[in-house]
């Protein structure tokens, strides 16, 4: 199984035979998926009509395949836009500048004012849920100082790798989806990160700009509970397509959900919708069904807000085991399916395009 | 029913004989509990050998008796430490200064690092514990963005008020805890306090420095989520006696938690124990108990970080019920008087005396 950073490292010798410089350097490489035996890129030209084209393709290919365990190369090409074009011809794609190789559809932030309602096991199945429906997804964490995305997805000891481009690469879950956190940067997933507001705005904001994303139709961005710092960066720094708002039964995660509804629309961030977490208990042996955080009143909620009501999450011993394990990509997605795709439907393309931002 | 606002409006009449300045602008009281009929107060004099003593009793007793509905007054003297003697003749009792007024034995930080593990829970039932074994407690709720404490003990409506003395009255609970939260000041309980973190810390401040707290046997401080702005500045500039921990059985939990020992520990502040919330749930027809989030990991880790273990919460809907009612007094104190207990053992006196900080 080849990693993502031995194919970025392939390509990095193969040039661009009229600019004579690496595919990676020129920025021409917007996304790669090491699967087993078979690896999938994306190449940007300057033009679909470039008469390199199949020579560029063909180096590429044969740069891949010379890695051991790699049985196929899929390329997919696509064209720079006029302004990358312009920016290639000024020289500017300089290595270092992981983000002008993204290229990211849709940004969707996933919060809820309120602490552990869930809003990391809703992002976790959304990316989930959005991968297994063929999206290309990932995932960026962006509660510095309390991050649950790793534990959800990996067995201990992932952790970020960078490219040579300087840049940092996305771990990848076992279904491909790439994930980024801080925790994948620490010596020790317990290790407390004691930063004020500042340094954490500056984190989130690598993540954005400093990782190699490559392209992608779903960012999802996880984020920590409250109102303040990393809220406020998100939503002034990324171009979100629009927010998911998470809450339980109780009406004390209610108020505090209504706080970070009120920023969103101060921020005018589009909210697509509330999903209520902690719902009910179905006792297995009983088949009663208990309301654990009492009655549930996320419908008024959603109506009062005036968004959508996307649906509501059982308490389920079985998720809370298969997060401790790493393996939340087992969980069955029946009852989330229908979530992400009305999630999919209300998510405009990002507010702007979003190339090398 | 009068208030402590009416009791301090109340003595802000009566003057020192000596002096010839109000007793309230002397920082001579310490103290005011507003009951039914019965009102108590606290009046720190420069010796306790004062000859005017029985002068000034009888005064302020006056003054308060002549408020409706007061039917008797209790003073308690105590004397003021040599530092505060010298600020008195030095003439810095300056109206608006709260904080000379208070007196705080002890001061428990209450935290997880994670978000809806129970944290304002915990402090809640902590603070009606020590207050139903007869102690003066004060909340001091340090989730700016996400606070609940008010929501636990009042219905809708609870406001703080200003003193005489300019400075900010906690709002009284019905078993007479004092409560300051920031959401006893914005105009809806909805509203969002979207500040970056400099802010956050001084609204901390302020609600320590400018609060007329009294005195207080235990003056219970209610951490938000993460080891970032909110955490640090109580860690950094109240006096802790030591911080309780709050986690629930997910490992993903107790990573976090972990973070937050973590930092408590760089930051040189005590730990008094570990408490898991929502560790099982028994169904209420078959008796049969459930481990939702999990088997509780809470002993292993207390001892893994060296700490006691003070014991578990169930998850129990009739808590959720009370909390969203503002009943939160109302709650069987059966399980939870232990680890007060065990807590009161545990929190040596603050680390120093804290008079007019």
């Amino acid at each position: 199984m080849v990693t993502t950073e031995q194919v970025v490292q392939a390509l990095q010798g193969v040039m661009d035979p009229e600019l004579n410089r690496s595919l990676v350097e020129l920025g021409m490489i917007r996304h790669v998926e090491a699967g087993d035996g078979l690896v999938k890129i994306a190449l940007a030209l300057t033009s679909l009509a470039c008469p390199l084209k199949d020579r560029i393709v063909a180096d590429a290919k044969r740069a891949i395949l010379a890695l051991d365990g790699v049985r196929q190369v899929d390329v997919e090409l696509v064209e720079m836009s006029a302004e990358e074009r312009q920016r290639l011809s000024d020289g500017q794609a300089e290595p270092g500048q992981a983000a002008h190789l993204n290229e990211i559809h849709h940004v969707v932030a996933v919060m809820s004012g309120k602490g552990g309602v869930g809003k990391s096991l809703v992002s976790s199945l959304l990316a989930v849920a959005l991968r297994s429906a063929g999206h290309r997804v990932g995932v960026l964490d962006a509660d510095i100082t309390g991050p649950s995305i790793p534990k959800m997805f990996f067995a201990a000891g992932a952790r970020l790798n960078t490219s040579p481009l300087r840049a940092i690469l996305p771990a990848q879950t076992r279904t491909g989806i790439g994930v980024v956190s801080i925790n994948l940067l620490l010596e020790s997933e317990d290790q407390a990160v004691i930063w004020r507001g500042p340094l954490i705005g500056r984190a989130i904001q690598q993540f954005w700009g400093d990782v190699l994303w490559g392209m992608l139709d779903y960012l999802v961005v996880d984020l920590p509970p409250g109102t303040s710092d990393a809220s406020l960066t998100v939503m002034q720094s990324l171009p979100l397509s629009g927010a998911v708002l998470v809450t339980s039964p109780q009406d004390l995660a209610g108020m505090v959900v209504r706080k970070a509804a009120q920023m969103t629309q101060l921020m005018a961030i589009p909210i697509l919708g509330l999903i209520e977490n902690m719902s009910y208990f179905v006792c297995p042996d009983t088949g009663k069904r208990y309301d654990l955080f009492g009655p549930s009143h996320a419908e008024e909620m959603a109506a009062q807000l005036g968004i959508p009501f996307l649906g509501r999450l059982p308490i389920d011993p079985e998720i809370a085991q298969l997060c401790d394990a790493g393996r939340i990509e087992d969980y069955p997605l029946e009852a989330f399916k229908p979530m992400a795709e009305r999630i999919v439907t209300l998510a405009s393309p990002a507010r702007q395009p979003i190339f090398g931002v």
